[in-house]
């Protein structure tokens, strides 16, 4: 038997025996301790920082790449990179508030879109007659004729286990009971007396980062409770690709991470349950959305080539899954539905945006993105939608800028700069002292540096610029967003020219996207009848900034539409409604994907894509316009690559 | 935690450790000891005789009970009930060869009925392209595409356990793979390379005494195996009643008798395909056949109402059950089918038995009986057939018969009664000893003593026959049939006016179902064309001697088919053909069940039939010719109580 020992987590105070010679993150994922990694213990983002507060020795010796991320200053404090620590005795080390996800500000909310109320669970109150000599029928065909004479109901099929204890359960209600059927064609659950007013479904988005959960009464499609949280899979590395490497790595890996989700999918429930007083049993079902790795992580369904060219997916279509199966801690015989995929990168949660945007039967135009580490795009309406994935990278979320960080407490979430002066105004998340910089500033601070001149069309900073803002960093030139006296770090929090080149990065991946689809369609922007911004990333986006900065295409600000957690809502639709629930097949088979990576324009587009807002200025008349009237319009037109045909 | 006490059992040399207190018969239970006992421990029937070799102290004092059943010989030898015997220390106990059932004589073979080969197993052997950037088609899909281009098979669903490893077996068969569908409509299984010819598929009959199963390569329809083994749940009562009352007991019961049922089922499996070089994941789908009681337990259904009038089944229809689910070790996406039943005491057996008899679809009008501790009996033929089930009890069995046994080596089987010295000539099986009378014997013992007039048409001895084989005994009088000098038993063996009484009843029993039917059918015993006698039992029976005593209906023996475990055929049957599957259907549908006990001339019924051969002696007038021959003929006719209508 290996040796074991005691690691103790703080400020949660999760404790934990591992193995000796394991890591302090491998530790916290048992433990499922709040602790971020973005790489999932690869060593290269260094944002798994903890302090060994006692007993350093039993957290071995400092590893070159720690010195990489932490200063002299932090490792004679006690910092440590939790993948790096390994374990030679019992610790007790605490995570700081940077490493923690816990605070996010994760967004449920979405746009209602209308469905007729029919869901596929449905109850039937039932009385029946006692068998006799003279009528002694079996018990499940007793009730069939029965479904079938009081409810026009014909030949149903029951639940194994249901049947299993059918005899008792008609005598226990005294031959009145209330049968539960899935799509009316499917005996889920007989029990006595009668409850047909107690039918409760759950609906779930799985995303990377967070579980959005709605928790609806299906006899009036209404929802009675919601909830957030942070996917428990977070430290098992912040992207999909890292947890999808990670499950590469054996089945017992791979079932791990499907029982983390499960669990979190399990607890965000419960959470609800309790608010609401829903006894688990009266969930029936369950209808899940996520990304097409989320999708195969969560069913264990073996996901290694999502991350592999050309990225097939296992399946397409929508899935049904006992709930007892897959360990959903719902009525055993209840039903998990989840959603169809379309691609490898366009997963169940792009469908359900398209379901709840009605894209796919307005006569409207319409192009819509869900802005992420993947970030989805369509284009079109009821005579058909193309959509892409960009690989916009994890630069939003924080990671490979110095001071970026996740939607947390502390988090400037919005900046301004005075064209003058060049003051910074920002404003962070729950009003703390910032700690660093989350995805929606960045936006910001792109916008604002172009319109203030402090960077040029291509993203270059003007090092000629007379402000004390403007300086040479280690690693080339920064801009001082916050001095250290106001910062919760104690250090200024600069955004640099590295940092500017990740978000154009990020920013000409969305936009090489929404450009190939655009001309796939053979449409023009001013062709856009409406602009859906789904998703948490892009509710707080400010849309101006995102349309100067080449994130979105230009279309007036009047058509763009913040449709929030979309993916969210269509999970409810789909739970809801067994019409909305066929109409994702269709939209999965006839929404038509297109590789970016094969397409004859890809890399030029992405070239064009890499100058704010765009290489060709007249698709951006109004931008030019705007920098035109501040002075910053380029005095040499960029480099436009024309696409080929 | 409680004491454990070690058990040991000879010849065996089975070890148990159990709780003190625990009666000997449960530790035999535990460690499935071959013992028999009749009444599952309810301390009635005296059969679960062991000899206590050492450590007597530690098996408790003797209980009253047991004297009934033990001589004071035997108990001075060590001779005690298991059933009544507590533990009180570790003990070493011999079951001596009357109280065991491994030798026990097992029929498995029945008729060949000749069906049309469609199982509803098929491999196909697919190659596919490998995906593209230009065609990154998901694999499940493009699985379906090539299903529906290359044999035309449309939208089929697929084992979510099969789904999860479909990316890993697509690349590690390079593209090249056998699709295992069941129904042509769900794929149970995808493998590397071509395997279409290896596809086997598991009969099973699960008789409440034995098993018996049946190896079958599907690709060709033919049976490679066959082989039988006791029922294992007998430990727990011979007759179903016992064991139902024993499952009633509560949720673990019900589950142990399961277990012990279908570990049964997997232990016959394993020997087939040890033979045969088969390997488990190779069989994909078992067809079981059972009595209802059978049924319900093998597939942990609650049987507890079988037991109460008016004994309604849980289901009639035929069941389709996930072999893992219910821990069946074939392929674990494998099917297990039951078939369906008729009525709470006319079973999937039946159905089997209707099917392989194509009693439903002949010209002809048929009889058949199966005879056993229930005797099934139908009348009918394309045009309907009627059904019922007779309690004919377990003396045929051996049980309440002073020397009754099974049909075990050593048992007398063929008795033949010299008309005028009365010596008896008798066979036994194996050609041992003999230890006692089996069924096969009981039915020639009252034929010849009826022939011979020790007895008379209502079955009273002839006290002033001049006989030393005909005696008093303790309970009244008794006819040796061994006298102690040939008996392995030491005794002489003797059959009682009781034995004889019990033997009556059974036929009566019997007797009264098929008489019923006629009258429903309105038919008399001139118009059936074919009488087909089905089961082990009657497989062994004289059917002239069944028909002097009354138990089968007067016909031609010409017109007498013996066809063996019918059940069998027709489990194998529906095994290698979707079309016989689906008659078992319509059999179980258009059977009509008749409730003897709720027909008005039940009762008088019954009383007519305890005559020897029938109270009517116009329905048996070659019997009565017979009789008339030998002078054995009534006197004055037996009382009749004609039917009421």
């Amino acid at each position: 038997m290996a040796l074991e020992v005691e690691v103790t987590f703080q400020p949660e105070g999760k404790r934990v025996r591992v193995k000796l010679g394991e890591t302090l993150l491998e530790a916290a994922k048992h433990v499922g301790a709040d602790l971020t990694s973005i790489c999932g213990g690869e060593r290269t983002c260094g944002k798994c920082r903890v302090i060994v507060e006692r007993e350093r020795e039993n957290a071995g010796s400092i590893m070159d790449v720690e010195r990489k991320f932490l200063s002299s200053e932090e490792i004679a404090a006690g910092y440590r990179l939790a993948c790096c620590t390994q374990l030679r005795g019992n610790l007790t080390v605490r995570i700081p508030e940077e490493s923690r996800t816990g605070r996010q500000r994760l967004q449920v909310e979405g746009i209602e879109t209308p469905v007729k109320l029919e869901p596929l669970i449905n109850k039937y109150f039932l009385r029946l007659s006692k068998p006799s000599l003279q009528d002694p029928k079996a018990d499940f065909e007793k009730l069939l004729e029965e479904l079938q004479s009081q409810y026009g109901l014909n030949d149903l099929e029951i639940s194994f286990d249901v049947l299993r204890r059918l005899p008792i359960i008609l005598r226990d209600g005294e031959w009145k009971v209330t049968v539960t059927t899935w799509r009316n064609d499917t005996i889920i659950g007989v029990e006595p007396g009668d409850t047909t007013r107690r039918i409760f479904g759950y609906a779930v988005d799985i995303g990377t980062t967070k579980l959005a959960g709605y928790l609806l009464d299906l006899t009036t499609g209404k929802v009675v409770a919601v909830d957030s949280l942070m996917n428990p899979q977070i430290p098992y590395g912040e992207d999909v690709i890292t947890r999808i490497t990670y499950a590469t790595k054996g089945v017992k890996e791979q079932k791990d991470l499907q029982q983390v989700i499960v669990n979190g999918v399990n607890q965000l429930l419960k959470g609800l349950l309790e608010k609401t007083d829903v006894n688990p049993e009266e969930v029936y079902e369950v209808v899940a959305v996520g990304n097409t790795a989320m999708h195969h992580l969560f069913l264990n369904i073996c996901p290694k080539f999502l991350a592999l060219s050309p990225y097939p997916p296992a399946i397409k279509r929508g899935l049904d899954v006992n709930a007892e199966k897959i360990g959903i801690q719902i009525n055993p015989n209840g039903n998990v539905h989840v959603l169809p995929v379309i691609a490898g990168f366009v997963g169940a949660d792009a469908v359900a945006v398209i379901l709840a945007t009605e894209m796919y039967k307005r006569d409207e135009l319409c192009m819509a993105l869900d802005i992420g580490t993947n970030t989805e795009v369509f284009l079109g309406n009821k005579d058909g939608i193309f959509a892409c994935s960009c690989a916009s990278g994890p630069a939003l979320e924080g990671a490979r800028i110095k001071y970026g960080m996740r939607a947390a407490s502390g988090a400037i979430e919005r900046v301004k700069i005075d064209l003058n002066t060049l003051d910074v105004n920002y404003w962070t998340i729950d009003n703390d002292k910032p700690h660093g910089i989350c995805g929606s500033a960045m936006v910001d601070i792109l916008a604002e540096m172009l319109k203030a001149g402090i960077i040029d069309v291509s993203g270059v900073m003007n090092r000629d610029l007379a402000s004390d803002r403007l300086r040479s960093g280690k690693a080339g030139l920064e801009f001082v967003l916050v001095w250290r006296e106001e910062a919760a770090t104690k250090e200024d929090i600069v955004f640099t020219q590295n940092d500017i080149k990740e978000i154009i990065l990020a920013k000409s991946a969305i936009h090489t996207g929404t450009m190939t689809l655009m001309r796939k369609k053979g449409i023009v922007e001013a062709d856009i009848d409406i602009l859906f911004i789904a998703g948490a990333f892009g509710s707080y986006i400010d849309p101006e900034n995102a349309r100067i900065i080449g994130m979105y295409p230009e279309v007036p600000l009047e058509k763009v539409k913040i449709v929030g957690n979309a993916a969210g809502t269509g999970a409810r639709m789909a739970l809801v409604s067994s019409a909305a629930r066929n109409t994702t097949e269709e939209i999965s088979k006839k929404v038509k994907y297109v590789e970016l990576a094969a397409e004859p324009n890809f890399q030029s587009e992405f070239l064009n894509s890499y100058f704010l807002p765009y290489a060709d200025l007249s698709r951006y008349p109004q931008t030019s316009e705007l920098l035109k009237k501040l002075g910053r319009y380029p005095k040499r037109p960029p480099v436009y690559f024309p696409s080929k045909t």
